[in-house]
């Protein structure tokens, strides 16, 4: 897909609103037929909420961000009380949660979740993004379809044979190339290009400053490389994509900015903090990279992103 | 599934914990096997958040709950008006959504969220579910698979060729047992059942009252006879799955309330105020009731359900 | 106080970022001198939470307005059905609060919260209000030094011999002017006028249209003759000082909207939705019309506004 | 005020309840007395919201615990953007908090918030503590009349002529008579005992592992002290009112906790990470220890407590 500063306007309705339109028919077809044993992993990471127990804080997570809360209306402790049932006997437990998705929790980027200048993705006017909502580019878009895509798994970790990458590493396009090459499964338009670091493992709840700080991620090459193969979603296990500073930052300028390229300037989708872990054993086990990528945003209207669950179905 | 009252214990870890466990790899390859055009719909009703302009009471909703809330933490208009972009001139919108899903919005029920007397579905002690959240049963079971089924849609409405169902219509086993008929097309094991009534048609944001007062739904024995047929789920587009009274309350006495049977006592996972209209008119006019249906509950760690954005793929 | 067309950049700095300046030492003391017997009285709504109850929906609001909601963390019910206590067996119960004051409970406007044109009270640039709070006259200015101050109670309802107002009923610089003769006490720069109009008594939380429908309250000269006498806060009953139609609007032109009026040109705090009632009573019996009035808002940082639980010393 | 394990049921319904029934008309009347300059102070810390800029978690706050957030509804760059005032032209600023106030900001405590085995104060069964409020001794008991009250300052870091207390030491009862010997001013039935230890000096955003480790504070008979003297109210600069361990918990045991002696086995209200550094200058340049306190937490039915702006005026 090419940048919309070639293109502004170029494009159906789909793809100036923040649809997955590359992600037609056919592609949700492929997407099917690469499942095989029909097993269902989950690729998120737990919601626990703030409480006071700190629950919240055991997952990993950016600096500085609000935690998922969680909270019951009304629970079975509260009947075991005495709390009165509901009409002939009916208990009924009920909660609220509280969520800022970016940086907290799996979860998808809308097209106006970033941008530089004064416009979004496709030149819609970024001051349309407001507090009551996104008016342009929301998540809402991305949910009307959702992304039922085949999926290819980047084992970068497990192609250099670690565990998970070290914080300075960057993953480059040629490491792409030779991951896709190496398995014999090339990344096709509208598939989901799935991008493992192991960085999750690296979290320690009492000492979050290693998972916080630099980050391994893909390096401004790769970004271009994942854009030139017109994925529907580019998705990773780190907090970012694209790598992080020690001050667990992007630094890169803008020209080479994973999220500008690949969110802004093509309109692919990103989902961050995956847990892969269980995703690359079973692909190693079975040897074949792809396999049906789910991720179904909720259409919060305006929604600068959404919490996910996504799965892979293998 | 037998009813726990018999069986506690029986299952296998999956259903003990609240899985969907019906719903092993050839119930998901066969929910897959269903979808023949790859054309995806949502079936979520859009979460709008209730700000200044009363946006999320424009959306159906149960009375009396705490309606979904969103918030943007910095957005376009801000940078518009002179804040500094981060780093090299990166701009970024953030948000952050409060909800209580239960009759506010598409969501799944946990098999938490509903009990008669001391104990859970399959035993689990319900003084567990606590303020820190459901120690037994939490949405996070269901969330580790996911629902990837085979999904029949029992079109009430169509059926009756009306828009909607009446407030007091009950929709009785024999009706579901037609419609299956008519279709030629039976509910499997680790099947989900959609449930039309085309309730949500009669919402008026001017005028909730009406959507809210009585609604139509399943009665008694569909509940059972959906239960006998071992779904994974049973979804509705109306606020219960059942049919509720004037006072937007279930009656059915405790034998035969639809949660109880399918959640409780058959540990169905159920889904409610889905929006089935544009799936009503696909099916129609493609003749083949089933579908591949996908539901992805977030994993809130203890939760009692969460919002989702199901999707049917054509 | 000139309004601030006339005068930006005049007053000191106390005035210009938000704080009630008008109220210095010896406004205070004044307010002290007014409490004779010592008695205490709340002047606030009650906030109760939205949950699976409908409480939130039990207390005088506006439509559409998200209301309260509270959410224990850990509670008693909890420890009761088995969470183990803290350290040697402390337990300790814990909660959050979600709350949008303005037309949801009891509470106070900051000087950013209503403004017409490009900018607020005292020429501050209003763009300056954003996402993450308002750069200038947030409520934290007010609350640095709170609302100390002598109270003087405008009871129409009782000056009219009645119950509460009637919703189209407004209320003019002379009826004010009538009432401040009739009890001997006139409104002193720095005081906090406290204006009754009974309304609250009309809210049925089964039938809360008519509460949410017109309302009895200030008349554009009203807020002229109020603002020429200085006080550092006008405080009423109702929703909105003002009166409001049919469908719960202002609907004064610009030149006579009494918030513009008081909080705008003049940066005369308000606060609303207070509950007058026991406080009509207890000046009846007195025969004194003036008391100790206090208001403490939190200071939120860059609030619109704060809850707030004002009290009467009598 | 005795103990209630020897005095359940004796006291009058204020008492039961959780009002600060010693705090009685001619107690506040010597508040008011207390009071000579009019000027006011607040002993508040700033609320900041936790958005996209970490504001929240750069103020003192204990670890691990949900931080306030604060998002606009509406705002000022909205309407400088673009969106349409409301009726004839008005701007309205709108926004939301959420906040759990135990260990984030300046709050006071309600009775119900810390007990041990199954009865709170007064022998109220604890498990009326319910997710949907305490049903027994919530905050909206303390709020019934506020605290209004004279308050007498102990400012032991100044008494030591430090900056702040080291993170081991311990008040005792002795220092706390001795200071208020030294001042000539004992602490009487119903007042407000402030508690000093400079210890929020010591908060530092980029590395708030030193206010988070161990704390000063009351030693247990310290808590005895107090408790024989009936204060109303204890306040304090640091966390808990007592002392706090390296990994930021009370650990004295059942009999010495000094939130047990006061809160739970006295009544005595509890308000914690006031804000006295301000006052410490004014009340060491006055050379008296007295003054105005008020403190008028939220009526949040059933609340654990309610974030405050207390204030002193001297």
């Amino acid at each position: 897909m090419p940048a919309p500063s070639d293109n502004w306007g170029r494009w159906g309705e789909g793809d100036q609103v923040g649809t997955l339109n590359l992600l037609g028919p056919s592609e949700v077809l492929a997407g099917l037929a690469a499942a095989r044993d029909g097993r269902v992993l989950s690729l998120a990471l737990p919601i626990k909420g703030a409480t006071s127990g700190g629950a919240a804080a055991a997952v990993p997570h950016v600096r500085g961000r609000p935690l998922p809360q969680h909270y019951m209306a009304i629970d079975g402790a509260d009947y075991a009380a005495g709390t009165r049932p509901v009409g002939a006997g009916l208990r009924v437990a009920d909660d609220a949660v509280v969520v800022s998705p970016h940086g907290t929790t799996t979860h998808m980027d809308a097209l106006c979740h970033m941008w530089a200048g004064e416009r979004l993705y496709n030149g819609h006017p970024a001051d349309r993004v407001r507090s009551y909502g996104a008016g342009r580019l929301g998540i809402e878009h991305a949910a009307a379809r959702g992304v039922v895509a085949r999926g290819v798994l980047f084992d970068v970790a497990a192609h250099r044979g670690v565990d998970h990458l070290g914080p300075l590493d960057r993953i480059g396009a040629a490491e792409l190339a030779a991951i896709a090459d190496s398995q014999g499964s090339s990344l096709r338009p509208g598939d989901a290009a799935v991008v493992r670091t192991g960085w999750p493992r690296v979290w320690d709840p009492r000492d979050p400053g290693r998972y916080q700080g630099a980050q391994p991620g893909l390096a401004a090459d790769a970004g271009r490389w994942l854009a030139a193969r017109d994925p529907s979603l580019v998705a990773a296990d780190n907090a970012a994509v694209q790598g992080l500073d020690g001050d667990g930052r992007s630094t890169e300028d803008l020209d080479d900015d994973v999220h500008l390229t690949l969110l802004w300037r093509h309109g692919v989708h990103l989902a961050e903090m995956l847990w892969l872990e269980d995703l690359s054993s079973a692909v190693a086990a079975r040897g074949r990279p792809d396999f049906l990528f789910i991720a179904l945003p909720l259409p919060v209207q305006g929604g600068t992103g959404s919490p996910v669950n996504p799965v892979a179905v293998l």
